[in-house]
């Protein structure tokens, strides 16, 4: 039986809680959150919708003051999304804040998963994605290859609306990835894309207006919204089921990268046990420039939080 | 295509969206609401959580301030959902102070879908929803099978949860109807109950203790999360479905009742063009009274608002 | 990661597969059959299936002369549906001739199973079901909550079909079961029929000749077809799905009758592990005579091959 | 409501209404096929399968002797199936000999459909399936954009397995298209082919052989079960939907080609009117040729039967 914890249950979280239960592949969800009404709120919410479904899926919580969270110890895979959107807000949304907010999180609750046993796979939200990832893989002491970020997984997803808008084709149509930070410096693999088989530098678009428009699309859904849960939980799924079905399918993540000693966003390859490679899609010399620069705000970052 | 309008894209219609979409049954969402900046948000993050899936809906903003809502006249379907929780909640969450909101609220919006033309079915969320049921219809001038309220549907899975919970059974094999009012003098139509074929009355269970428990569900969602969603929307798009699909199915919502001359929650057979018929589920002699008791209330609401 | 088994992919196993690939729930298939040059086709067939979708399975074949079925060892579920309807095509439908052939396929292949070490649950399908059911049961020597057959389950669903089509309602309106043999002894349970929350008798309908039109079902199919897959490969589905999810469904199903000794067509609630327990739903008097004549005709089908 | 026909109820005609009852997008599903006994069943056994499942299809059958087959007046797409398998293979699979048989079928049953006022969109599976859907797009007197073939669709699928088993890669991470006659001289347009983002140029296969497995795939299939029926009725469905949903997806299909004079595989948009537009995916100088090439052996067969 497919089994899956959500660390962190607000509108990420949640929203990840229920497209899982809505698509019916996990038998049993462990919710975690400091917030017991709330996540109690959330557990009889999502068993609401599955009495209503044909779907069947366990919704069970684990006590958050527990020394060793025990019901994570057989979970495939940990989706981790605990932060504080709130207080980030109340910050003017200034990302230095939140990674002082979030990484203090991760390390709060890292012993707790540690003490579990858990072995499985860890796909980690929270922001700073790639700096969050690291931490826990540190801090809970799994193999690198057993912790993945969304990374540019959502960046990805934006950047084939951004093309799709430009081109009048499909999102489904575009193909490529989106590499670097999840933030601001991450960056389109221009090179790679390509529109229902053609390459998008067919298409005369000023790219550059593009990507802008691709790291604004989170921005525009943050202040519309106050946050944003739809593609992220989305992605989250897609990213889990990769690996509870071991599907060995190139997804785009933040992984591991040894050239760089730290998580970023590229394309790997997702099985039962994680990572199983790194895909080395080709970069073009602008793109691998734009690929160290990125990494290089990622270990800025990093540095500030060690 | 299949085409379903949403009216108020707050937690409830956002989360409809966000079903609709994972489910794929629909060509096209026209989102309406007020707030200009969420509508925009809500359709940006929709369309990123699209591109994600192997689905495809075309998600798509009707200007709120026009006169005519112009999107919305080949729709098949509406959800209406607008409201303001957040206001309700400034006001202790009394259900009287949100009568006199979303009654203004559903008379504000009524003529722009008028104006359309709009002449598929409404499936109504917006509480106290049995009387906002009956506003909407009359204000828009649609036949009365033209409209459901999404009623009692959500009580029947919170009977089906709280049953499942006492008796070890799965919700789904747990069979039968709430009827009444969508509000606290909603009643569990135990004669019609069922546990995987057995009658629930063997079971010995204190079924005043199981009726005040399907009562509180709401209310315990609502105090940790400060509203629902994943329930209500989930039991939106299944009865959207159902009239999609001209499915003939027989499904538990607010349908008007001509003995009563009101909207109240009954099993109704749902079709392309709405209410089919009202099924006579039998009640008996305490569950006939309990069924009036409730209607008397819903009229009661009705009345201070016209 | 859920892995099944499937052993004999004629039209069933196929369809079962096909269908099991479609709904994406299972990690892999493995795949079993006599005909090599066909289990290579169907293996080919289904991963130009899934190359279309969007779902990950892997589909592998284990080779049918190894003494040992190594590739079932930790699968989750097996699905049995090994048998030969061409050759009982050739005597003219003979259910007897049917018993012999397969009971000695079972018999067959029964220590090659055991051989593997396979530990999970059983989920038969072919006839005659009951019958089959309790033969692996043996020989492989799994406890007898390790193995379902998919005994009435399809006459389940061909009751709702029957009903809805006689009362204009939708199949998924019509609660109920049917008991006894998977075969012409099998009967409605009318007593816990209900059709949108109405007990059947208030129908006034022709009782046994809705019976008839039951068992008439399958022979409508076969006639035509020349075998029958979507309703009984679905049925597997479904019931394999139920016991992944660890679901405690209430499912009809062939399972072993401790007053009886043997396997017949009742209620069982399905786990992880398979039968949890055999639901005890009411029978009147004329239904538990008809019970008990149907597990007779198993007894005497059972005793024809011991 | 969405509404489809399916003529010809064949293993690929069944299959393809099996998975679209399974997926659950369309209401009313009419089935159309000479033998009644045969279309009898398979609705029984549809119907058997959806009263298990959860989703909501009409399945109907048109008298097959109707002068006008009206009851595919209304629908949005007709998927056609009909052929004689059995007889091809009495006559040692001859491709020609399936052409003669096939174009009389499909101008046998052109004047029923075209006297019912059908103007939805044909997806036509039957082979030769390029020349098929030219027949039928003339004799029923459709415009070109109405009319698409499954073409070169399977094969693309079956390039996507073919990488994918060459290089370790998942599926869907291939992306490109095969072009051309549904048939022998069909090919890779490995200019278009990407491995997770990585140009199939820089694997260093042997891509002659791998075009010769793609060529196979089909004969395999066939070999080993004497039709196929997976793959083709699920790239059936996934074509039908692109269009019921007005997806605007690019999609390998059999389209009519300006320049060339008749349907050939190709990429074109679908939306809810047929095709939108070919996509000009560039083909290299060695690509063209082949196109070419293939383009005049469709012309030959089309010849002989005009």
């Amino acid at each position: 039986m497919n089994k899956v914890g959500i660390i962190g249950i607000g509108h990420v979280g949640a929203t990840s809680a229920l497209i899982m239960a809505q698509r019916g592949h996990v038998g049993e969800i462990v919710l975690v959150d400091k917030k017991e009404a709330k996540v109690k709120a959330e557990q009889a919410d999502l068993q609401d919708q599955i009495a209503i479904l044909d779907t069947d899926t366990t919704i069970t919580v684990q006590d958050y003051d527990a020394e060793s969270w025990d019901q994570l110890q057989d979970a495939d895979v940990i989706i981790f999304s605990a932060g504080q959107i709130e207080a980030l807000a109340d910050h003017g949304g200034q990302r230095d804040y939140e990674l002082q907010v979030t990484s203090k999180i991760a390390r709060e609750i890292a012993p707790k998963v540690k003490a579990s046993g858990f072995n499985g796979v860890i796909v980690s939200i929270t922001n700073p994605c790639d700096v969050i990832a690291q931490i826990l893989q540190e801090e809970i002491g799994l193999d690198k290859s057993q912790v993945v970020g969304t990374g540019t997984g959502l960046e990805t997803a934006r950047m084939k609306h951004a093309v799709a808008t430009a081109t009048g084709y499909n999102y489904h149509d575009i193909t490529g990835y989106v590499f670097g930070e999840h933030g601001d410096t991450m960056f389109p693999v221009w090179s790679s894309v390509k529109v229902a088989g053609q390459p998008i530098t067919d298409f005369q678009l000023p790219l550059d207006d593009l990507t802008a428009k691709i790291v604004d699309g989170g921005y525009l859904v943050y202040r519309g919204k106050a946050y944003t849960n739809n593609g992220i939980a989305t992605r989250a799924n897609v990213t889990a089921e990769a690996i509870l079905n071991d599907s060995h399918r190139a997804i785009p993540v933040s992984a591991y990268d040894e050239a760089k000693g730290l998580f970023v966003g590229q394309v790997a390859v997702l099985g039962r046990h994680g990572i199983e490679k790194v895909v080395p899609v080709p970069l073009n010399e602008s793109e691998q420039e734009l690929f160290d620069k990125s990494a290089a705000a990622i270990k800025a970052n990093y540095d500030k939080v060690h």
